[in-house]
């Protein structure tokens, strides 16, 4: 018998299967093959990233060392970036599954520390991470020739370098380009004096607008959220969670969802059709009915996530949908640290 | 060799067991034995759990039914209250939990739906869950009394009620107390109209100001975050996340936890003594330097979460240090629903 949505036991994480491969087919057209990275930190789970590797992206960025060993021994380990830097018990662990042999692992390097905690793990492959606006990770682009020189010192290989303009992400569309671009020249320096052939870089807010990398280090836009959607219009909500009214008011219905299942640092999520969310306690959310529309308590309410990647974090699996029907079961196997 | 909190992978969730244990036994001096029924929901741990079962605190309350089931696996299963509506699949799973004989399981009703949804599955004990201000589950208080008689129209026993004054946690302490004896006296028609003993209620921030509770409901109290401690300052932070530094420049420095460890919902943690957080992302916390004084790369760094339940429920496992040495491993084994 098939088991359709209402039979899953909620809150349950759903994928519609349809919207999931029009996104995937859509980034394709653009970046085919190879020249997507897809950034497995979006989704955390093999199965769909088996998925895209059918779809001909083979090779992955991650952000954690997690990951990395997941992705391999799922077999996915044809060329795997940690997308991250690394030190000390974590540095170690990713170098034995370099060693191994069992995947193709590259890692980003931003500083002295990291270059040298990856030779001595035996990671013998290094992009040099810049940093071309965004505080966070990544070196002063005058400082990449440097590092990229100490790491073919100790015998690494320089495939290139990564840089991640995600200040840009959110900009209005009307000078997006003109930044992005900025930002391209600002890395420019640091590619001439690095070496390699790689150039990873961008996101899926910047798919259209990111000229300059060789390829595209996208993951939100395969699953997509409230969030990201004014900013990849072309992209559509395919992931929501499925949630059981379990109360209700005149006034008022709650769900059995909350903070638990659900990304909540983008603000509160949307409730599809039925109300609008007033706010979300930790297994709850409350939500004021629209136009007086009072369900039947036990009736399923769909919710999209303001946020993809903690919002599939939070879960144990995504229940993948073709129409009504619950076709596939993705583990989110690649969770914690 | 003992192991210590620099040997831990990070990011870790650590518990200070000396400060955990002044947390248990400050409620206690207050709240002994079954007068505090711990709330499952803020530390979804079975190991946690004992230990306060330990303290005499043998009766739980729980928010969803995998909290319950793991409870009573765990041999917990005293007096489990899952404070909270179920219907469907879920009141079917609870049923069976309640006919295992495994623990005595009651339930919050507050519907005619909920009360025929556990009547039917099986679990023959209720307490009659009354709205006293918090938009969220609750029935009016008109309403307990015909709810409690159609229970015990199907041969439930009606234990008595549940309130819980969430909206009144944050007050500020000057007027909270009359506002907590206000939301007493909407409770006390119910409590009249529905029998029984119990009257459940209350949480750490009404855990000194709530005198109508027959046994509180708290939960927070034993781990804290920093949102709470305004509110309940006798307590004081048993939790934090370990951090390694990855990357620096003078400015700026960057750890290794971000929104997949940290709950997110009462804004960003507190990156303590080295620096303030500007920003958090999937994988990473970036933060200001405070007086410049820059750390080296590798460095441990604390951060105290802002809300405890969300942060726990993201991990696998809270580290728990006697000063610098880890002594425990306590498993956060009831995620999920």
């Amino acid at each position: 018998m098939t088991r359709t949505v209402p039979d899953l036991p909620t809150p349950a994480l759903v994928v519609d299967l349809a919207a999931f491969d029009r996104n995937v087919a859509t980034m394709a057209a653009r970046w085919p093959g190879t020249t997507l990275r897809p950034h497995v930190k979006a989704f955390k789970s093999t199965a769909l990233a088996r998925r895209l590797a059918a779809n001909g992206h083979t090779g992955f960025c991650c952000a954690t060392v997690r990951e990395m060993e997941g992705m391999a021994a799922a077999g996915l380990g044809d060329d795997l970036l940690l997308a991250n830097e690394v030190l000390g018990p974590a540095a170690e662990r990713l170098g034995a599954l370099a060693r191994s042999g069992t995947a193709r692992v590259t890692t980003g390097v931003d500083s002295v520390e990291t270059v040298e905690a990856a030779a001595g793990a035996g990671v013998m492959e290094v992009l040099i991470d810049v940093n071309v606006g965004l505080p966070r990770c990544g070196c002063d682009p005058a400082d990449a020739g440097r590092l990229a020189d100490l790491a073919r010192s100790k015998g690494m290989t320089v495939r290139g370098v990564m840089a991640y303009e995600g200040h840009l992400m959110r900009e209005p569309e009307d000078g997006k380009g003109t930044k992005v671009q900025a930002a391209g020249e600002v890395l420019q320096a640091a590619v001439e004096a690095t070496g390699g052939d790689l150039v990873s870089g961008g996101g899926t807010g910047t798919w259209t607008t990111n000229t300059w990398a060789t390829e595209l280090q996208a993951g939100s836009y395969c699953l997509m959220d409230t969030e990201y959607v004014p900013h990849a219009s072309e992209f559509e909500n395919a992931l929501y969670l499925w949630c059981t009214l379990i109360s209700a008011t005149e006034a008022w219905g709650v769900l059995d969802g909350g903070l638990k299942c659900l990304g909540m640092d983008h603000g509160d999520p949307t409730v599809v059709d039925v109300g609008s969310c007033w706010f979300v306690s930790d297994e709850h959310i409350t939500f004021g009915w629209a136009d007086g529309r009072r369900l039947p308590l036990g009736t399923g309410v769909r919710v999209l996530p303001g946020h993809v990647d903690p919002t599939v974090a939070s879960h144990e699996r995504m229940y993948v949908l073709d129409g009504e029907d619950v076709v596939d079961d993705w583990p989110v196997d690649l969770r914690g640290w």
